[in-house]
């Protein structure tokens, strides 16, 4: 099989190294380059031992690198740096971004979230949203692809066919998300420490501050042809992977699942329960699947659906590596088909 | 001090032993009798090393306890089985139960929520309700207290003095709760092994079948003057010890914090932080306290009530001990003042 | 590719539903049967959710399974169930043993460490002991493989080559191992409880009660032609998934490590590390690998090898693939190569 | 009672929050001045929310604290920091350290493991060693008291009592030794984050680098009257509080179970188990107990002993507040009969 020649730039993050992981074992990627800034020159496993057993580059300097020799570029890096990074690479070259950067058509929405103007207002402009099973026809043909936030990822997929279909009610959407502490990246901070974090429940930018309240108002009010805004309350738990969301709406609850049946009936990557049956995290691990429940809530006219992913998988590295499936033309599912790691 | 000569039936599961715990340092109790069926016989550290400190009584069967040496009997034992217990003890025995047993007035709620009829409906009349913050006078006096569900009592420290005061919409209370595994007790169950449970979440008893619905429903509809349901989804996550309530209202977030703020002001065992702060598990893991905390949805007039408690303390074996102390005259908080243990 | 036809017996324990997750993406192999005696008759997907994206033979009891239509036969049952079990299937089939039932050759040896006598000594005379790397040429023509314990898998890993080359003393080797919770299986016991086992490191079968020491015992003797005793002391751990072994050794640092570099060398999933780097669980995780390090003790003449592998994966399912890859004549590291998980 | 004023310098370290968690209920302490140097200025709950309930006094620099109001002076501040402090210090001032700066007498073994020259050598030289068990009457006395390391204290609980009864043989000494994860302080280091630590078991300071060999070589030396090396293997485990050393030794194990039992008799803290029985971390966690047991080998003539106690209780802030009360001439274990929390 044709070996499409893939860069990872900020390989030392663990949405980097989650590529790495994942096209280990793809039939038609192979990596030819590695970037991280601060750690150029060492060997990929000193960064990530559990990588060892591969023959991977060494770590590079982004501007050491030759991209002549790319033919795909997954980007990993900070949101702000990126929008640099990616203005500076060669404009032929197809990018799957995993930052926030690409994500929100709107300067000015980007700009009240993240807090700074965007510089690469054209890149912005021609970023394809890149949740895969929405956004397939654009993504095909697409150069440039913006990676969804993992927990906007999941709300979207227990929310976006709801919306579709009018039948919840637009304006009593309440998500309140389980995360686990990969989603926070590889970065010292004192709540992520296994003295502080292990064994309890915190919660985290709660009251309208998380940045994928961005997304979700992007898209839900696309979809609905009118703003919607949703409640959303994350909650960090001690688990290194996975996200669970549990979406509250207003709606009937079997046709809430019956219309997320029939929405997903053909994903290979989606996976509806039966009714009334509810995933956990643990069901996912590891993998790039989604699995979604629906139960009826006891005040009748109110559902809960329950979604849960791999937020490094289906919520950014392996979702990235299914854009890039079909950016390069390949099976959309190649090398993502792995099974979820239990217990 | 005047030693209480102290009883606990069930001392072989977690809130017995939580019980056995607390006491080992409080100033006016004494253990004289441990009892457990299946274990009678056994010293205590045999069930639970971590006692081994201690000079404890041999494990006995019930009938082999002389409660006439006994003021004050603490039965943790499981529901059904309690009715039929407490119902053969002395009548002038102070008893604190921790099942379920007598937390429902009405025989016909018990019965919908148990599965069976109450065969003590005397005793269940007798009974008051052992949330110790609100039952002070009745429990001083009482003979028979009813110690909480774990999560009943989390989920009234967030709402009850937003019922009392109406600043809330009694038809729009949605109480997302995580629960930590030893609020299942010491069972085995393929769902609280190490394998299945770490490193995950999963939801359990969603949709209206929560047990301790029958609390709140019996508690906040007496408050209210008329009836209330509130929806109530259940989530168990990898802790030991601890729930995390994330407490969804329809109210004024000010005025919300305003009125828990006024009616915990004097209270040893309820902490109401600073608008805008919000607990975590960890803060009050292994202690008898609740603390509380409020912040505004991005959604006006929404607000978003937090509040954390130990399930083995302050959601029973605490409780119970703070109980115990109001029914023998102690000091409410003696032996209770145990500082949370972190990390 | 040639799709061999599989069948697992005993798929509902964590063993068979490890060999099941690895078979999901294996080239060529596919599941036709499925056995789980109590759970006969429902889907995989009930007993494993994370299994729920795969098309699975319903689970069945054994005698209703056709060996006919079967090439190779994976059985994770019980041992001494196993023996009366093997004993019944066709004298043709192939078949990989992950149970304790045929590792030991010496009937009395069996007899010794499990505590009855075998019943088909036949069988247990047959039988190639599965250790794949040091038993390749039989194993290629075996019939009958009997996996190691994932223990004694990860013990020897650290001592074969060093036994072999006489480098060691060998009355002086000690193995103080840590081991994850899901090498004690799928069984309802109150020391696998999250609550009792999480947050903290408990000793097992220490005192030379292991059953595993069998295992060294045979293989050890066998190798240095006379009686070799090694100590073991084995620990569980808050981990789900691996074994670190901390391996005691009196001899030349930097001849064991160089005799272990020199044997593994050409080994695709055995890794020895530089000189004085030791390894985690964490970096084998999920995975088929094998990592090995090596460092030179305070007191000259002694060195600690640390070896660490999936105990599930290298430790026993993975272990079974690769050796039925030999079997069937597929290339031994077929499905295998999956890069572990992390974080 | 009368209530002697304490400071505690160090105030938002985990072995600081311990101190102040323990003397929350201590019937004869009083905090009367915290420092931290970063964050003066704050309050004590803002840094360790679970402090909420107490009335602490805020924290100060410590060049701010009065020290004329002061009995009796906690300093855990990190080595090299400390010999400045405490040199500037008043010199009537009574001082229990907690750092590593005072442990070892020698100032060429301190400049060997620190890896700079003492600064304060006469306060080395006056400072008593800590291991309260073994100096109580030199502490009852002293003005300077130097805190043990956590994993020091633990190997000399399992090995002191043996080496001054001459019955194991000096030269075949191993400890391998599991550390919870808390005992590295609150600091920002990859390897510490709950992503890289949790579910796996990671080797560190291996290969006789670990600081605490100096207290083993001194104390041990000491007690032999000959220099005695013992070999130290410490293991970081995803545990938050404990540490379980196993201990090898040459010996009759039945004799070393007599002569720990004998040893400890009388001691409150220090509790042996029966013969064959060990114990676990959980069974001390957050208490000031130590539990040892004793098992014998499967080679004749080898025993191990296995001893657990809390790094941050016993093995430091516990001990500390032990040596405080003789140095203030209170009850022993005044404060300190806390039981360990389980599960």
């Amino acid at each position: 099989m044709t070996q499409h020649r893939i860069a990872i730039l900020g390989a030392s993050g663990y949405t980097g190294a989650e590529l790495v992981r994942l096209i280990a074992t793809h039939p038609a990627m192979k990596i030819v380059a590695l970037s991280a800034d601060r750690k150029a020159g060492m060997a990929m496993d000193q960064v990530f031992p559990f990588l060892r057993h591969l023959d991977l580059p060494v770590l590079q300097k982004i501007d050491e690198i030759d991209f002549s020799g790319v033919d795909l570029c997954f980007c990993a890096l900070p949101h702000a740096t990126t929008q640099v990074v990616v203005n500076a690479l060669p404009r032929n070259l197809k990018i799957v971004d995993l930052s926030a950067d690409f994500r929100l058509r709107d300067p000015a929405e980007y700009e009240k979230w993240y807090g700074q103007p965007h510089t690469a207002v054209e890149l912005q402009r021609e970023a394809v949203y890149g949740l895969t099973e929405f956004y397939r026809d654009e993504i095909k043909t697409a150069r440039l692809v913006a990676g969804t936030g993992c927990n906007a990822a999941t709300g979207q997929f227990a929310l976006r066919p709801l919306i579709s279909a009018g039948v919840i009610d637009l304006d009593n959407i309440l998500i309140d998300l389980k995360a686990g502490v990969s989603g926070a990246g590889r970065s010292l901070k004192e709540n992520l420490l296994h003295a502080e974090l292990s064994g309890g429940t915190h919660t985290y930018s709660m009251g309208g501050k998380h940045r994928h309240l961005g997304e979700f108002d992007q898209e839900f009010s696309k979809i609905a042809g009118r703003p919607v805004q949703v409640r959303f309350s994350p909650h960090l738990l001690p688990m290194n992977r996975g996200i669970l969301a549990t979406v509250y709406v207003k709606a009937d609850p079997q046709v809430v699942h019956a219309t997320l049946a029939k929405a997903y009936a053909a994903e290979p990557f989606l996976k509806v329960l039966p009714f009334g049956a509810l995933p956990s995290t643990r069901d996912i691990a590891g993998s790039n699947f989604c699995h979604l429940g629906v139960i009826g809530d006891r005040v009748p006219g109110h559902a809960v659906v329950v979604a849960v992913l791999d937020n490094l998988t289906k919520g950014s590295s392996g979702q990235a590596i299914q854009n890039a499936n079909l950016m390069l033309g390949i099976e959309e599912t190649a090398g993502l088909m792995l099974a979820p790691v239990f217990p």
